[in-house]
């Protein structure tokens, strides 16, 4: 057991707080002889990185990932991969005044009473920096899940929800929210600029989803396919709520709405009438995409003052001035998509150790 | 690793079937000189027990729980508790026709495309009889969490949700909807009885309470609070959707609404003024109550006919008779208390093992 | 983690006291589609069993083993495989004058230090017959590790080792020791009485063989193949001891004496002048015969009184009347057998998740 | 489950290869507040060093270990701690020679034939180079185990072992050999130094001993505090075996000789006339010193030339010019104190999690 590890046969260990010299992360468990380098690693952090745009926190970090284990001549070797990143922009300073003071939505108060000693400053261990680790780990699963595409977008900002019928990936990367709905992206340009200036925040709900995923990863009963997924997307900072496939919209649908109905594809292949199901029946992959939404709770870090105690029983205001997302919920993206892969990746292993013939053989009939 | 086992410290793995001769959990880890008899754990279980109302499957079972190992004269002993309940109530032949038929919405054909074996008997190792186990194993882990209450209610039946302000936890125990709003109790009734009447069925979603939680339980970044009760709750069968506190509501809040305010109290402790986190912060309980909710889905097993196909590759129509619940999520609620129970009192004894002192000392100021 | 589980992948979780209604074990993560029956089990218990000769104890268990879930007409489902073993002769009067008493050499007084509370009756948990369910268990892995042979011999009793010139693997079933050495046994046939008429006891070494191991299999750091069976023989009852291969002898040897030296077989595969690696090399299986030995105490349960202590804090004598084996080592020649398995299949599972192709392809030249 | 983790809640995980650009472990589950700086660490490190003594491997490397996280001001904070340690002497072509050859001993072939691709560079990730982590992360170990003292010492080198009764703890730092008999030091330098001229080898025994373990740490089936410590010690590069106590001694005497008797101490703690038990009985702490030994294997890395086999299938010779220790047991001493201290961290935070009043309370009269 560790309180900072992930996954179990693909397994990522993460250390490092926001303004130590650096954060770093052990991936475990890689299959060896996988092409990988830095170049496989950068460009998702690159898309994670703060300072890109006037959404996202002005810290400027390069982030640059350097692998210092488990890779030889350009190939995995099937040993620990070790990845480190320097932090190199730590303006410790702007954290003195909340140094004994708890932000209200922070981790400041619980991480006090339950270890009775904090690193403040920027969050220490409970700070978003420690998704980059995530990123780069993620990275390195989807070398793992060779033919499988794993994308996000952002689906919903403070209370407005996109058009599903205006999908198109393409937009997503066009504008600075992964927003697949270009009508929404404009609205919400407005939207968090007006935020940013009151000084206040906004959430978010991200989608991300797989496809090409083979059928029969999963397990019956305890490690099912979504609730790994669900704890994977719990587990990122400040998300409140999960959801696979129809989600919570499945409780207000009848029985024979909601059961995917099944023919036979040309191939052997089962096809799915719908995908209520989110590509997940009994905890295990059915071969259709695998659909995952999270909700993100506005940045609480806001200029704002808000009424608190500190660590001496005294109450007082509190308002984070710092360099912070309006929306944290927009760099949660690559995050969720990280957390996807590891998942997936992580069930690819599980099942291959017991199943040694599979997956691949997902036709029927039947032997 | 373990596909049947949940929790780390307090640890459970299931076995059984629904028509094998027995279901049965072994509880590792429990603390030693502990009251406990079959009489801790039979009352729980007969409050999820199947029979005892026509909107609950049919299926007379006794679930006599008997305890084979870990308690002697009474005390838990600190090794392995082992639980059995015998199954009595078989009738297999009710489950021949859709033997090599992969029902919408079940796990029969994924078991399949994983396997390539599975007992279809009653859905067999998917069967909502597994979670007898999760029942009787969340009773042990109430006496684990001495002083901590626990309780669930049903506050959505199909789309049809509660009012909040009429929430009476007494009513909880007057319906046999586990429904803590008497009037939406009475809609309910009328709705239910016309599903079953039409051979259609309800989703649902149910809210789980835990009061009385020390500070300080959690961990900060995997393995967290939160990830591990989404991991719980996802992980019982039906659910699509999990939340803790507001929820994915928190999306559409500004940062000031969202962060609960705190103030200190008489005490020493600190008070919020409102519970929008639902107890967890940054991973780590906040000593609020903790509140969690999930969706499950409308029961697959319904008699309307669906299209599906065959282990054969042949396309046929599936409609299931066997005894079933027009709503899963009723029986559900006593699962998803078991749930919360197991996951917070492996983090208790995680937190114990890590801070010696503690839980307790949650009050200001701090040395 | 788990207090009473071993390995990973393939893993068990055993249950039980020696008076308690029933011992038990989980087995999860086997593959599915095995044929596996109760018959396939039940040889290797007899082997294990009580009662068989006079110089084992004369409890007369019948330890029938049912398998209760995880096997579907004949065959595993890759779900949990429950075996259970009710306790029928218990006579746990015999056990009373021990109740407050520390038997020396037992685990009596250091299971009150650690939980202030023991099932006394027959040793409860710490009882040997804890290991029916390892030797069960071991029936299983054996199905999974087809081609492989995993044999046991008991090398010495007492001061008195075995002629190694003389093994004959025939000559193990012959005697009541498991002793490959025709002469030896007849030796130990006379020792064993004469310690069992003077109320001693005599210890012993196993020696336990696996054949036919695929090479590639063990990790490279922590979770060594040589390492995990160390953990698995150690854990045995009463066991002091353990090597591979040369053991302790190696570091009397020198460098080129001890180590292997290596030349090419006609196909491809790597043929070892010697194995004083006992077939592991850096934590990974060579290929060539896997050979651990360990060292088992004398019975601690003798006859002639001893001095110690009681609950209440008195000085007091202690002898074990009962019915003990005077060589506990005998019995434990199959449980070292199937605690071999069990490593084996647990890192055969371990090695396919990480490398889909193999093992399998052990042969030179490597592309 | 990972294949570089040791430990479950004090967990250490090791990344890095003997020539990449450093070496790294993360330590997860150390209790917050813990006084810890590099200074701490150092000297353990510095014990363990090449290029001390002509015999050992004349590499020169600073081994400077850098605290990543978990530490502020001077504190531990309950966050993963990581260490690092960079690599700067690497002098990878002396390694040319033998990339392509398997050295007889060593775990170039079995490497190979896992994972099909190795960092042959010192020999990668099974160089003894990744045990200067095990050393560093015991020493945060130590600091767990306030009140125990864990010392080790070389009680053989090849086939001569050292006068038990001539055993000075200070002798131990006066001889490169870590020897507590001063006699055997003597022998020892003349033995070695004869073994170097000539190209060969010596192998060793080393005894650990903990000292001020409280009673009631370990578990009783599996994870038992000696399957534990034989797990960890088996695990270290080059050993063979593992003894506990009187070890394979045990199986030679009668069960009055072994079982060690007990009487009551003046404080209420039980005493015991004798230790053959090594401090452990029934895989749990009896209070009594802990005592292990493990043999090391004669270095497989020698002057005088060896039959073999390259990666092409061809036979050849190997020789291992490189720089090398002629007796790798001596640099295992502090090695082996750091597993023994690993372990017993972790035991001691596992029993804390189940026994929240304990340990502490070993007195009679129990309750």
């Amino acid at each position: 057991m560790s309180h900072n590890s992930f996954g179990h046969l693909f397994r990522i260990t993460t250390w490092g707080e926001s303004h130590g010299p650096a954060i770093g992360c052990v991936v475990d468990g890689c299959p060896p002889r996988l092409a990988l380098t830095e170049a496989d690693i950068q460009p998702f952090l690159d898309r994670r990185r703060p300072g890109q745009s006037k959404f996202v926190t002005q810290r400027q970090e390069p982030d640059r990932v350097r692998i210092l284990s488990g890779v030889f001549e350009g190939q995995t070797t099937g040993t620990p991969i070790a990845l480190l990143i320097e932090n190199t922009d730590q303006r410790s300073k702007d954290y003195g005044e909340i140094k004994d003071r708890y932000r209200p939505g922070h981790a400041d108060l619980t991480y006090d009473l339950k270890y009775g000693i904090r690193d403040y400053r920027g969050g220490g261990r409970s700070s978003a920096r420690e998704t980059a680790m995530r990123v780069a780990a993620g990275a390195v699963a989807r070398k793992v899940l060779e033919g499988v595409t794993i994308r996000g977008a952002l689906v919903q900002m403070g209370p407005d929800r996109i058009d599903r019928a205006a999908w198109d990936w393409a937009a997503v990367e066009e504008n600075a929210f992964w927003c697949p709905d270009r009508a929404a992206a404009a609205r919400w340009e407005a939207m968090l600029t007006e935020a940013r200036k009151s000084g206040s925040s906004l959430g978010a709900v991200i989608e991300v989803v797989a496809e090409g995923v083979p059928p029969g990863l999963g397990a019956p009963i305890y490690g099912k396919l979504d609730a790994d997924i669900a704890a994977g997307l719990m587990g990122i900072n400040a998300v409140k709520g999960v959801e696979i496939g129809e989600g919570f919209a499945a409780a207000a649908l009848s029985g024979e709405s909601n059961a995917d109905e099944m023919r036979m594809g040309p191939d052997g292949r089962v096809l799915f009438g719908d995908n209520h199901a989110g590509g997940i029946l009994g905890g295990i992959s059915t071969g259709q995409p695998i659909i995952a939404r999270f909700a993100v709770k506005p940045t609480s870090s806001i200029l704002t003052p808000r009424k608190s105690v500190d660590r001496f029983g005294q109450e007082v205001e509190v308002l984070t001035k710092g360099r912070h997302d309006p929306c944290v919920g927009i760099r949660a993206v690559p995050v969720g998509e990280a957390m996807l892969a590891l998942v997936l990746a992580d069930h690819l292993l599980r099942h291959r150790a017991q199943n040694p013939d599979a997956p691949g053989e997902a036709r029927l009939p039947r032997n």
